[in-house]
């Protein structure tokens, strides 16, 4: 029917690595009927969101539009796709689609959270399908870092969807399901594709991707050769690397210990849902320390340098009875993103002060990428020659690049990033309206908006340090007594050897007893007199302009 | 004489990349005569040292020495090498010693200090040579990525010393001079080397470093084919590709345009001291405004992603009439310090954004290192054939991996990180004691200990947010009015959409009401009291414990 349209609006993940969510809708403008595929974190750090837990997208144009909204697939099951569920879905209340490993991981969540764990429908792959308002969705297996991750076949009265999800081309992916070319070139010839949604982390990446089973022999090797203790890190939910590290330590005759909680629960979920067979048993950390070290591999969370995982607490000493010393292998299956260089350089120059032996990736001889890069995304392009292309999953930088490869090959793209919503009915993409999206911060138990001004007072108070001022004044606005300062995050000398607090406090008493009684009277006007004295003199004594909070009392005749 | 021992003790540099301060000393124990090379900065992170400004060695052991102390010596330009002089140098008051051009940096930063220029001495590289105490210390020209790098070649009464300095093995370095095999052979020749002390920062670099010359044509390459502006950035102390980059931007018909003060002084002491010459002449920003964009390249700092400096700026929007736009071209020729990818990328997504081609070093192709990777290193070793081998300028694993590779050479290697004194009379190296050292925080302009915990509590506010309560007590300890709660960087809602501040206050009031004499008139007990309930409020409240300051006022009858 003329009048209608389809629409995709990316409401997290397209203009960043991370927090992936992503809305497609058909109907008559205004009145799409919707469906939203993943709903994925982003990690704070201290640059940018110090002390939050965790970065979920602003889902607030999709609870105004709830009534239209009629489910949420999920395409698997990486924290940046699935993570901000449980703490979304409330305000959503839809049903969920995923596959089984995937849905798995979401009911625990469920689980954790006092959700329904029967609002998560385990969906079977490809030819099963399930209508989603105007959509017809189809799981279709790709390969990935993780088992069942899918690419989404969307049927809309407008024609196809190919949304790929995070994928990478791997015949020979240990774990999972195989990147399979009869099966692509299949479904290609099915029905033609009106608009290719694409994973682009991995665009600026110029080789084709390596398969998961290429390391499985220098990683063997490597660790036969070690002579104490290996310890192994990657991320918890990359179960294809800890199945081929676990192999690699048993062809080493070495038994295997798991610590994190993730990781722990990755390889039992995996093992319980059928997608991880023929893992060596694992021992407990008792046992383990019963093991000599040189039979034994550690395989731990923490790749990323993160303070609390297991990686960063054995770089620190004693861990669960665990210590490293020198001759102690430590191997790092992983790529540091960036950002969490520091940290990752932090555990590796506290394992060397022990005399621990340090292995990183070695250019990729113990470690490859989950995601497609360049050459394998033009394949892709190829293979399903979509009308039009969209990237996702990417930094501007990545969707600019994925664009001009698409335009490249003839294709029409176009840049969306979080709150474009764009047309996809016509011959070629085009921007329909833009809607407020952003981040939300989960920190403790709040959801705080990135720009409500919270995490912007913590930066300031990191950078500034703070002096606070109690004041108390009675009821003619006599000051009573004198202003009292405590500083916070400053140094406490300055110029002269003198005190910053009590210079502070001098300056300040001082003002007070000579100002004027309309001054005085007025909270805005002695605050901002108070400030400003505060401000000039810790410029003179420690070059340095702080926060400052003043605290005034008025007592009232009783 | 026996008895007398030659020491070397790290002060900074030796487990950091960043902050270089090594002491000499000979003499009897405890008595030995003092020589300082280098006394350079680190950078501060928001991770471990937010709000400070620069990070300088701490010390302190030498300024308690300081009637031991000879000299100081600072080997080049760079700040992490001379950027502390101007800020310690009062501490310790004696000559320092530098060619021409380092001399020249030091005493501009003498000048804005209002510090007497003439304590620096400009020295002639050798055979020129300076006796500093027991040392006689000569400058040993070696190619860098600034001019008059030099090593150090210090006779002592125990033996030689070479001290690297930083370097790199580059025959055609474009500016300043170039590793000069004969001349390295030939002061090999002279006197056997009994220590080496070197430059550590690229050990993890397998392939031999590649020289600046290589650079010329592809950059040329680069602007010519570019259509619109050009901007470039790189370290604004790197003379050399200052050179070829204005060299490859006159090849390709440009005016050029240097943004950000650092990098114009670099420029004009170059030039002044003749170390530059050649370098096409410097458009002013407002000449520059008037020249067609495809005939102009601007030469910017902020390569590091720095916030304040031109690349920022220019990544924001307009910066001095500049403003980038759809076909300009961006070039970082440089490499990200591990730790400052997450600014360098803001940048790139900013310049995406606006349809900015950003290029950047491509895998070395616009970009080489001024330091001597592992197979230089190596050279250096088989050259200079010292007896032992102390690496300095690394962090731990750098410097734990320099020793690998003298040991299997057959060198004697001893890694001293910061604080370590050496004893290198003897045959190998061996630990004679421990001194303390650490870092100090400028801040403003107050110096900080670094665990003086004053950035420590920044950090905790900035991870926390804090809680302020004010409570007044009459002279019988009983509250006057309610107590008085203000939140910074917290979230202002709690559970059930309660006010935080208000179920704070209502809680503390209703315990000040309740609470016993004894608790009221002990200030101790009271502020211990106050801040349990509000860190259980807002735990319950908001899943978070907060940083909490209570201030007590106690009105005393006047």
């Amino acid at each position: 029917m003329s009048g209608e349209r389809l629409i995709y609006l990316p409401l997290g993940g397209a203009g960043e690595i991370g927090m992936n969510a992503y809305v497609y809708g058909y109907g008559r403008p205004g009145k799409e009927r919707l469906m939203l595929v993943d709903l994925g974190v982003a990690f704070p750090d201290m640059d940018t969101s110090p002390g939050v837990d965790l970065i979920v997208p602003d889902i607030s144009w999709l609870v105004e539009n709830l009534d239209r909204l009629d489910g949420i697939v999920i395409t698997h099951g990486h924290e940046d796709h699935i993570g901000a569920l449980a703490h979304l879905w409330p305000a959503l209340k839809k049903p969920v689609y995923a596959r089984k490993f995937t849905a798995s991981l979401g009911r625990l969540k469920f689980e954790e959270a006092g959700l329904p764990q029967d609002a998560i429908t385990t969906m079977e792959a490809r030819p099963a399908s399930v209508d989603i308002g105007p959509f017809k969705v189809q799981f279709l297996p790709v390969s990935h870092s993780i088992p069942e991750s899918a690419a989404l076949i969307i049927d809309s009265p407008a024609g196809r969807i190919m949304h790929t999800g995070d994928f990478k081309r791997d015949p020979t992916p240990v774990v999972g399901e195989a990147w399979d070319e009869a099966l692509m070139e299949a479904v290609a010839a099915e029905a033609p594709v009106k608009a290719m949604m694409c994973d682009s982390t991995n665009v600026f990446s110029p080789l084709p991707g390596r398969s998961e089973s290429s390391l499985a022999e220098p990683l063997a090797e490597l660790i036969r050769s070690a002579g104490g203790m290996v310890v192994a890190t990657t991320f918890a939910s990359n179960v294809a690397r800890l199945k081929t590290l676990a192999e690699a330590a048993r062809a080493a005759d070495r038994s295997i210990c798991v610590l994190g909680r993730a990781m722990k629960r990755m390889v039992s979920v995996a093992q319980e849902t059928g997608v991880l067979t023929g893992f060596p048993r694992i021992v407990s950390p008792e046992e383990a320390l019963e093991i000599p070290r040189r039979n034994l591999m550690l395989i731990v969370t923490g790749s990323q340098g993160e303070r609390r995982a297991a990686s960063a607490a054995l770089s620190r000493g004693k861990y669960l009875g665990f210590e490293l010393k020198s001759g102690d292998t430590f191997l790092f299956s992983s790529k540091t993103i960036p950002g969490n260089e520091r940290g990752v350089l932090r555990i590796m120059n506290a394992l060397s002060e022990v005399g621990v032996n340090i292995v990183d990736d070695n250019n990729g001889k113990y470690h490859v990428s989950g995601h497609a890069n360049r050459p394998d995304l033009e394949h892709a392009h190829r293979v399903f020659l979509p009308d039009m292309l969209v990237p996702m999953h990417g930094e501007h930088r990545h969707l600019r690049e994925h664009v001009r490869i698409a335009h490249e090959a003839g294709i029409a793209g176009i840049i969306a990033t979080n709150g474009t919503m764009v047309d996809l009915t016509g011959e070629v993409p085009k921007v329909a309206g833009h809607v407020e999206t952003g981040r939300v911060y989960l920190d403790g138990t709040a959801m705080v908006g990135a720009l409500d001004g919270v995490v912007r007072d913590r930066i300031r108070l990191a950078l500034n340090g703070l002096v606070m001022v109690t004041v108390i004044l009675d009821e003619q606005n006599e000051p009573l007594g004198e202003a009292w300062v405590e500083l916070m995050g400053l140094p406490q000398i300055g110029r002269g050897e003198r005190q910053l607090t009590e210079t502070l406090e001098t300056d300040l008493t001082s003002f007070l007893e000579s100002a004027s009684g309309k001054i005085l009277s007025d909270d805005d006007k002695l605050d901002e007199a108070l400030k400003r004295i505060v401000r000039q003199v810790s410029m003179e004594e420690i070059g340095k302009k702080p926060e400052v909070r003043v605290v005034i009392s008025r007592l009232s005749a009783e």
